[in-house]
Formats: structure tokens, C-alpha cells, sequence
């Protein structure tokens, strides 16, 4: 049971994990060197000061939320000063932090390194949100000398923040972040330092694509050359993949303006093959489509058209796995795309029709 | 004045503005060599079906909405049957269209070729809505032979969709949308690409950062291959600085790895300096849904929860105009995000908390 903790680093990652334990009725200490952040974290309700020189008896568990630089150092004076019984820490980056950790002397029985995989282009206290972790995977990278009673300590810490904990070695865990994080954040920064020279005629044709792909291009420069710069290896692997590809697709461009054949429908196959391979409900892979059966049913704008249409849905006994609306406003008339198990569409788009439902697909 | 204008085309685009069209108070006649999508477009409201080869007398305008290997040929099938006064199309590159209408004979000074510049990971009308252009760039390329009342028409016809015309010279549009939208679809289809060989592990540590760089990877491969294929010069230009910053990008990670100094920064900052390019909400009417204020309820997985919720929602008397679901990977609960007007937030909030339901924002 952890009932009081303490967090050293009052930034969007330390002070999220504050406001998440304090909704579970955790007592929560708060210390950060900038006493601007850690006011500002105390303010809205993230917890209470504490200084690590006279915190008084330890807390059940302390987390280091600092830059993984700054990880180890933090983690040996928190240990010196006693602060918790189990600690653990929040850096996206494991393998060279936990090496450096053993390396200076930290108590390695009473550390569970941890990375709760949450986050925001924003950073700060102010940017904080208690559920920045829900439904996250949250790793941990318990090395052979960490007691049983830190990985449950630091286990049930990621549960009350939200998270869904997940076992990896930090060599593993810095592999899959290189893929799934750190080469996709400077993908995006490719993408974007495009723009730089495009004319401002041709920046104002921007959609909600480029939008998506260089949303995290907007990240700090400083921070994630910090993160990027402690897993080169993992990262320039990725890169050099996705260097070849997109010069691979450049090559095959030039053969098709130049009419010897070429396409380059390959990259976009497994591109597409790799998008679908993003796990979304239950693990299952987040689009829908493999699984499910989606139908589309015309839904009048009113107060109760969807509590009816889901009432009769529900009667029908039919679960539904996911439901989307393509609702255009000021127009009388919506959809709800209701993806179902495939033998459930049958009976329940004939059964909805009959209660004059206009469904298709 | 645009009072009545024929559609060729029922897909995502063509659906989406005679849905925008109608809400004008247009009348609008529709045509797809595909009865199921003309079905589904003419049930939700998007117009009426029309028979091009009897479609009675010309229509103030029509829009061939077709890929770009397809608009040539059906341009001159409309203009040939007489379908209206003047033409224009929606397909996403241009000079190589407009040369090929040319060649093949249309009458180029009743076409104004056009580009509507909104979209969606999805296709067909079933994902259609009438704000898809809302305050974006509609861009028009008219030919020297254009005549000034069939551009002034195609300019209404933009402005009523909710779009804002932008004049281009059909070789600079293709380059501006190589360099936002072409080339950064190719670069997400090439991080997302990665994922094919990543292990499931690696997979379930996927954040928003890489959902959001690889979304438009989710599109048509058939459709992309033939969009690039028409736009290979510009395209493979952009791909190829790409391409250097990455493998740029992966040496100084290499050299940072061996100690030899490095530090990839630059990029960073050069990508921090392109995104912030990107024009802003100025201009650009707010997407409808942030009128709404957004609530979180927790979501048991069991037949009928989302009908119980939405019957309840009903019953409160509340109109839901947006629901998202938020599935977490493993997690017995799910998140319905409901949006609401402002002022039936904090009500329906309270209403459902009283019934049981979990809560949130």
C-alpha cells in the first residue's frame, strides 16, 4: 500500500504523476531545485513541499522525474538522504541511465527503473494532467539485484497513476522507444525542416496531415537532443532504414518521370501494414477493420437519437466495439459508424432497419 | 449565382461538397459509375442521382470529383453530354490534368481545374461532411483560354463549401503540395513502415507522437500510389532533402556514439523553426468539434454500456454533437468522450455521476 511518496522533479512528467497519486488519496512531497516550478505544482494541488535535507521519516516510494542526465545523480542524493524505502524514476531513455546509476553507487536493491510512456508537446508543472497516464504502458526495468518488494512498490505506483505496467530490459525498452518515439520525433523534424524554405504561398495549402506529421517536430529542441543523444545507436538504426526508404521512393519517382516504370506503392503498403500493427483496444491492432464488421446508420440530429439507437442496439444484445460520428454540423443528418463482430452485422443491421433505420455497408 | 450544380464522383470529396453545396440551398444532381456509393451519398443528403446521359439542361456547374488519371476523360464525357455551363474538378495535382484535358479536347475555356485542399484518412461518402473545406485553401488553376465567368462560378462554388480561393499556376501547386502534403505522406508511410518488423512489445509502448506521424500512412495505397505518380518530380525532390537530414541525422547520432562529439540539434531546431510555418488559426475558422466541451465517462466493456449511457444522455434531454472512444490496450474499461455545448456540460456531468458513472473533465 503506498500511502505517502515523494516526487523530485516538478516538471510535466513528476508533477503528473503527483496529481495522479493525490487523487487516490496518496500523500505526496513535492521538491523540485526551481522553486517556481515547484510552487506552481504545489499551487494546483499536486502536493507539498518538502526538502530532501529534513523530509522526516521515508516516504514508501520516491520518484526521480528528471531528465535522464540529471536521473542518477538525483537518484544517489535521494537515497543518501533516506527520502523512500523503494524509489524509481520516469527518464525515456534506460540502459545508459541504469548503468550510470550502478556505476556511482546508487542502491540498485531499492531501484525500479521505470518510463511511464506519456506525454505532451508541452512541458512544465502547469501543463500537468492527472491523466497523462492512463491506459499507458508504463515499463519497468527491474535489473537482477531489485527486491520483490520494489518491483510490487513501484508496480502498484503505475497502476494509481493509470498505467498498465510492462516488464522489458532497458536494452529492449530503448530499442522500442528508438521505433516507436525517438526516430518518429526526428522523422517528424525532417518532415518539418521541409518547411522552412517553402514560400508562404505554398505553407498556406497545409491540411491536417502535415499538421499531424510535424505535430511533435514542435517538441524542445534542447530536451530531446538530451533524450535522443543517450540512445544514439537504437535511433540512427531507425534512421538510416527510413533514410534508404524515402530514398529509395525519390529513386523510383525519378524512374517514373522518367517513364522507365518505377511506383512506389511498396512503401506505402507497408506503411500502411505498419500503421495497422499499432495496438488499440485490448491489444488488438487499432484499426478495426480486420475484426470488425462497421455499419453506418443515418441518425437524426435530435436529443435522443443516439440513446435510442444504442438502446436498440442493446436490446439486440449486441456489443458494440467501437462507434464513431461523421456529423457535419448545421447538417440535419449524421452517421454512426458502429463497428460490431461480423456475425453480430447481420442480425443487427436487419433487426435496426426494421425499426426504420436507414443502415448501410 | 450557383443554383444547381451535378457532382460526377460520390467518393469522400465529391459527397462532401455537394453536402456543403445543399446546405446552400443548392439543388445538386450526383453521379457514380458505383450504384452502392451513389446509394449511400443520395440517402444522406448529398443530392440527387442523375443519369449523365440524360441529365436534362445544363446545370450552372459542374465538379468532377475523380482521380487524376480518371478527370481528363470524364471531363469530356460531361462536357460532351452538356452537363453544365462550366466545369471543374477536385483531383489533387494538376499540371499533368490539365495538359491531358487539353490534349484529349476539352473545352478548356469552360474548365476552371480546381483543388480542394481537405481530406481524411478515410474514403468514400460514407465519410463525407459538409465542413471538409471549412477555412481551407481551395486552389484554382485557370488556363489562359478560361473564361472570367466560368472562374467567377468555380470561385463561388469554393466559396461555398466553406473554402478559400487561392489562384495558382498549376506547376507551383504541384511543388506546394509536394513539400505539404505529397512528400510528408511518403515520410509517415516510411515510419510507419518500421513498425512492420518491430516486436509486439515494442509496438504496445506506441504514444500519440507516433499515432499522430503516421495517421495519413493509414490511407488508400492504390490512391497514393497514382496521386505520387502524377506529382513524381516535385515529390522526389522534397523525399530526397528528406532523406539526407535522416541519414544526416543518424551520422552525427553514430559519431555522438563513439564520442566523437555530434549532437543532432540542428535538425531539431530547423524542424521547431518549419512547423512553426505552418499558418495558424488566423483565417481559419476553428474546426467545430472545440466548440464543444469534451467529458470523459469510464466505460465498463459489456453489451448495452454504451447504450445505457447514451439512453441516460438522452434522457437528461443533452445532444451529443461529437463521441470519441478511447480504448486502452489490455484494460477492462474504456473512455466515451462525449462533446457537448458548454452549458450542458456541468449538468449532464452531474446527472450521470448521480447514476453511477465515472466522470472526468
Amino acid at each position: 500500500m503506498i500511502d505517502r511518496a515523494v516526487v523530485v522533479g516538478a516538471g510535466l512528467i513528476g508533477t503528473s504523476i503527483a496529481l495522479a497519486l493525490r487523487e487516490h488519496g496518496v500523500r505526496v512531497g513535492l521538491y523540485d531545485p526551481d522553486a517556481r516550478n515547484l510552487r506552481l505544482a504545489c499551487d494546483i494541488g499536486a502536493g507539498e513541499a518538502v526538502d530532501p535535507a529534513d523530509a522526516g521519516p521515508p516516504a514508501d516510494v520516491a520518484v526521480v522525474a528528471a531528465p535522464p542526465a540529471v536521473v542518477p545523480r538525483a537518484l544517489l542524493g535521494a537515497q543518501r538522504a533516506g527520502l523512500a524505502h523503494v524509489y524509481t524514476d520516469a527518464a525515456s531513455v534506460k540502459a545508459g541511465v541504469v548503468a550510470e546509476a550502478a556505476r556511482i553507487g546508487c542502491d540498485m536493491a531499492s531501484y525500479v527503473p521505470g518510463h511511464p510512456m506519456g506525454g505532451r508537446e508541452k512541458s512544465g508543472p502547469a501543463a500537468a494532467r492527472s491523466d497523462l497516464f492512463l491506459g499507458r504502458s508504463w515499463v519497468l526495468c527491474p535489473t537482477a539485484e531489485a527486491g520483490p518488494k520494489a518491483v510490487a512498490a513501484v508496480t502498484e505506483l503505475a497502476r494509481l497513476c493509470g498505467g498498465e505496467p510492462v516488464a522489458m530490459a532497458p536494452d529492449a525498452h530503448d530499442r522500442a522507444v528508438a521505433l516507436v518515439s525517438h526516430a518518429p520525433h526526428v522523422a517528424s523534424s525532417a518532415v518539418a525542416a521541409r518547411l522552412v524554405e517553402g514560400e508562404a504561398e505554398a505553407l498556406r495549402l497545409s491540411g491536417q496531415g502535415v499538421r499531424d506529421v510535424t505535430r511533435i517536430a514542435g517538441g524542445d529542441p534542447g530536451l530531446w537532443t538530451e533524450i535522443l543523444g543517450h540512445n544514439p545507436g537504437p535511433v540512427a538504426d531507425v534512421l538510416e532504414a527510413m533514410a534508404a526508404d524515402l530514398a529509395g521512393a525519390a529513386e523510383r519517382l525519378r524512374a517514373e518521370q522518367r517513364g522507365t516504370g518505377g511506383g512506389i506503392r511498396d512503401i506505402l503498403e507497408r506503411g500502411r501494414a505498419g500503421r495497422d500493427r499499432i495496438p488499440g483496444k485490448h491489444g488488438e491492432p487499432e484499426r478495426a477493420a480486420s475484426r470488425y464488421t462497421e455499419l453506418a446508420v443515418v441518425l437524426p440530429d435530435e436529443p435522443g437519437a443516439l440513446g435510442r439507437l444504442f438502446a436498440e442496439v442493446g436490446a439486440a444484445g449486441v456489443n458494440i466495439e467501437d462507434v464513431r460520428m461523421d456529423h457535419s454540423p448545421g447538417q440535419p443528418l449524421g452517421l454512426a459508424q458502429l463497428s460490431v463482430l461480423p456475425e453480430a452485422a447481420g442480425p443487427l443491421a436487419a433487426s435496426l432497419k426494421e425499426q426504420g433505420w436507414s443502415v448501410h455497408g
